[in-house]
């Protein structure tokens, strides 16, 4: 079923006007926040986190400074400190509120972020159809750029309600039944031999997702499907995280002192694991993907397994032949988490850590101007995750397409997928 | 007219039957609280202060506490998770959240928690008139409790106000015209000999004002009104905050490593001062007295003007003769700020920083139970303040009311009133 | 015999000459150092202690400053570098090192510094004759100052070896026989009334010690000998570390912070209690003093034994009677530790904290010029210990001597006498 | 010369008997730290540092303790204590003493080390004859393994050296002629094309070299030589640590939060640049490579210099070609330090950052047992730098071999070589 809507959605998808792009885009980001509170969307968790108020105006932000600033004659900012407040990380636009400051601003108010997203919008549309193509490339960018927050959004929301000891739900809970856990992992083997990694130019893509190019992938296997629940239970109940032998230096460090000993938001009462999602405190789903795990954990969970994580070229070879649209991807509100798979699907539910070190493709130049520092200022230190999340709008995630955050993060959706050498 | 509304004030006061007592000051905090919005009144600015959710609940919790729970027999509690939430430091009440993660609850909302301040005000009112006199005595507790929750939710918003870029203000600007530069201070001579000191037992005071004992005073003077911000500028221009021979170790040392060149709040743009305040950032008045300022930026003042702070005992002395309903304390809601002083005032406008640690009077011992915890455990690390400030609600202070800081924090309305040995 | 060659000493000390004087002092401090290798006096363990390295240099920069620079015409500095490396605070005194990069300055060796001082001793000894009285009291301060010295080399070396998993002993034990374990504590009462505090004037004493003034005592009651180790094995038996209500606020966020439970340097095996000692890890003698506690678990102490600590006044007046170069002071190298009372004594052994907080006496004015830095300046923040220690030098010591450290510091030999209201 | 003689070497050093080669590694060791005091070779600069005598002893334990405790038969550990201090991160190895407190072991002194250092090379040469080839193999490994530690030993003595004021020497400068600046950098240029990456299994590597495995090169160019002082000091002039485009995220955040301005050890004075180095503080050498930089430097360089970091495999495939036993690496006591060049050259004066993370190659496996830990564990995170130092000892270094450090680390002899995208 939801393969099949997938696929109309994004026949849909591509006939898409940019005007009815932007206004579906704008809406669901408004709909994922329609439950929040004022306060909801004001506090700031965490550093890595923003409020959901910011994301709200600094993806407004983003349209009004790259489109109406730079190519609408005559417009007038909305408000002068807004850019000082909502840029996010461009150097290039100027002074901006320190990152770990933004829980601050409890004004504006919601409300007032909500009218400066209509305002936009409007100004926007009517806008629309003098925009030189640049521009238009600009608006097209600037809505996959609100589809990357309409999941940051999610996953920062559930951080921060995991800090409030009575732990609200967003949504009620689905209140699915078990579903039977899935058969061993099946692998997909991979000859040596050459392959093109990269996008190939047909349609949008993230300037990191490029060139196109070849490279030569080792003999190999590749799991049918990520690692669930149940599976990392085992894991733990084998003394996973108290063995040093399975971690990387750097990761048994980060257990060490952090105190990890279970995926984030999972806790053990009476011998039951539970884990908190945006439905609230829930018994866990052994069948489901698991989930909020760091590279650290995910690269030890491989090793503890006898094998190793998938290289992003080798996830992206085998993904290749796989409806990016299919899957567990985001639709519209309610609570989204990893659901237990009905097949081999490398697109939805779970973001798959990957060994690769994210880093730039043989002959990759940033974007020109303020755009640039979209990507490729980002290529140290962090890992590249492929596949996409339920959190992912649907249509947003491809192939091709590199996620990347530092290996000790896991407030995402973000999960494992295992390989081996052969 | 102040002065005399304040006389008048008082004895309405003594007057209130304890029901009075408790509506009226249930009602101003309520009053004082008014403007805020969900998301102002959740956020913490800084472990130090608190949200005025925060605030608005855990004076609650103290009735619901140590009067509904401990003295009418069926009280079911409100909701059995907020003794973990509301519980401020009263580690004989069991568990409580981690005060440095308070801004996290978004989650009571503020209607939430005013529906909560209803229904137990509704309980306590009901339960008075039969309630013990040792619980009547709890009640009276309770009601000056909540109001140091007062002048702190005043004092913490004020904080929170300030770290946001676009400064809002809660209430509009008085714009009163400026005042004349009072006259120079004048100084208010005590010979050696004895003098009584600490709370006499009539009427309400706190455990740590007693027991009254009599303590020996060296001959010294004192001064007859704070320092004013004008004065403050003088030091400064005069390289008061790169001079370390003005300032204690300690003092140095913060000033250096906080880059502290100012009090809190001000600010100096193409040369002139201003100040932030509950009505937003306007010029300083320079005939108002200094506030905002650490103890270690008081002694080095007192440092550099040839003078030292007065230690508690020389202050209660000086201020036995004045009315501690009079001055510029806190009424209603609405801008509070120090304001130039029309004769010599011990109370009011700004707590004034004495040399005195804050340490037990002779034979004192605390109160016995879980309020036992309330002031005697604080007894390191912190200087004394004396005086009451322009946020402390009208009738809370005495001359023997000893307030306690850290010798860092500046967030409260702190001043200076010098001394001098004779 | 302790006590009579202690008179003994007092009067040959008072006898001295000067040259003779500070002939003795550079002796003890060199031959207290003599044990050391280069390496052990050259690293710092923590920022709080410093290398033995730099107190033999800094105590001889002072004498070189203050006296040879400032009083002998002519003198060349010994080394244009020095003054920057061995200064300790005076910002009068120009840029210093950093205080906790002291350990890094593994050049000059310590053979260097044994030169540096040879010189400068050579020097002084030349010039000793012809200096002005101001000079000369120069020159006693400095003896002082390097008696001051003395404890802390010896304090921060047995800290240093504490860091040491194989725990060197700087001298061999005494291996004394085990001591009976001491009486009950008695109790010296004291009444209602005035007493005089600070020092009289007649012989040397540091500026915080006066003015010499009356203060009231309130009735109450001193214990005649410290809490021993065996009562505060007790102490910890009955759970003293894991019960809140002992402590002060503070006091229990820094057990809860750093894990404490137990003295410093204590550390338990199959139930044994040992502690380390300038000879190495020994078995706890039941019946010596209490040592390397830290105001926050004397004060704990006190409350868990219904008892509170003594004021410095309190102190004084008790100890006025005693005989401050009796008992167990330190007179020359070898393994200090206190040591079982033969009978009441207020000095030697352990510091004593007492309940008051190290500020000014009334009427206090710091000396002028660097020296003047010497106690005023850090009259915040810490508290008064009194007495004397097993590692202050004999004749160091008096009634009206006020040391000082924080609350939570621990690694000089410190220790606790009770106090009760009567 | 060197070249010729570094030939010889090579010939030599394959000749040589294990005997030879132990022999003469741990003889270099012992002359490298020659000129230490107790004290230098006791103290830690930092956590990344290690003293000289744990370099000293750990190299010691090595051998100890993976040759002689578990291949011969009967061996008595030297000091029972020792394995607690001197195993530096091998888990399997059991606890150990904490990497940042390292420098608290002022005992066992300096000559207690070399006495350890005499007793294990005797047992270890009487024992060799009679090893069984797994063994030989450790032995050999262990050569490895402390000809990294010499690098170490010097590039940790030169940081600690850094840290002290008077800016010791460790040995007199070569006081060499300025060179000539050399001519600008050309450019060797490299098809699209397969290449062999990785160790052939020819003499000894490390695990993390292999497999050897084809890989595919984009078409690009690589300098014939790395960037120098004098071009370093233009990018200094021309802004560029003040301008975020040239900079990754983190290395700017780190940047701005460490106030770096200069590569480490460079100081500027009358607008005369120096540099500190193991003779002291000298004029800088414009014509030399530039040393001690970050991986964010190097990048944000080359990105200034509109240009790139060569990727590891074409680095390997451009020094293919060259002599790894030629240039300026290590083969004696005396000051290190980077030379102008007379020609193209790969190996030696600086280590070269890549810009590879440091990831396994394609069908890696740590080797077996404890020493499997030696590179597989720090997997993540790192940066590979290629080529060799002059403070590596020649011979250790090839084309295949695999530096890594963080990209903020610079307290190696790191430096800069370009490549270009064609």
């Amino acid at each position: 079923m939801i393969e099949s809507s997938a696929r109309e959605s994004r026949v849909t998808h591509d006939a898409l006007s940019l005007a009815e792009r932007y206004v579906a885009v704008r809406a669901l980001t408004a709909a994922l926040a329609e439950p929040l509170s004022d306060a909801d969307a004001t506090v700031q968790s965490m550093e890595d986190a923003s409020p959901a108020k910011w994301h709200l105006a600094h993806t407004t932000w983003f349209f009004e400074t790259f489109v109406l600033r730079d190519f609408v004659p005559g417009h007038r900012l909305y408000d002068e400190r807004f850019p000082f407040l909502f840029n996010s990380y461009y150097e290039a636009e100027g002074q901006r509120h320190q990152r770990a400051r933004r829980g601050m601003l409890t004004r504006p108010t919601l409300d007032g972020i909500r009218a400066y997203r209509a305002a936009i919008d409007e100004a926007l549309l009517d806008a629309l159809p003098d925009l030189p193509p640049k521009a238009q490339d600009l608006v097209r960018l600037g809505c996959q750029h609100e589809e990357q927050h309409q999941e940051l959004l999610l996953t920062d929301i559930l951080h921060l309600f995991s800090e409030n000891p009575i732990e609200p739900a967003l949504w009620p809970s689905s209140h699915r039944r078990p579903a039977a856990l899935p058969a061993p992992i099946g692998w997909i083997e991979h000859p040596d031999g050459e392959a093109w990694i990269g996008h190939d130019g047909d349609g949008f893509s993230f300037d990191c997702e490029g060139p196109r190019h070849r490279t030569l992938l080792a003999p190999h296997a590749i799991a049918d499907r990520p690692v669930t629940n149940g599976e990392w239970a085992d894991f733990i109940a084998d003394g996973g995280y108290e063995t040093s032998a399975h971690w990387l230096s750097d990761g048994w460090a980060w257990v060490r002192r952090e105190g990890i000993a279970a995926p984030l938001y999972w806790e053990r009462s009476d011998g039951i694991w539970t884990r908190f999602g945006l439905d609230g405190r829930q018994p866990l789903d052994l069948a489901a993907p698991v989930t909020h795990v760091s590279f650290y954990e995910a690269d030890a969970y491989a090793s503890w397994a006898g094998a190793r994580l998938p290289t992003e070229a080798e996830w992206e070879a085998a993904a290749g032949r796989h409806n990016p649209c299919g899957g567990n991807l985001l639709d519209a509100p309610g609570p989204v988490e990893p659901r237990p798979s009905a097949g081999p699907a490398f697109f939805g539910d779970v973001w798959e850590w990957t060994g690769s070190a994210y880093r730039p493709y043989p002959g990759f130049r940033p974007a020109a101007g303020a755009v640039g520092e979209y990507n490729g200022k980002f290529m140290s230190g962090q890992f590249v995750l492929r596949g996409g999340s339920c959190a992912t709008p649907r249509g947003h995630v491809r192939a091709s397409y590199r996620n990347f955050f530092y290996p000790h993060q896991r407030w995402q959706f973000t999960g494992v997928r295992l390989a081996s050498d052969r």
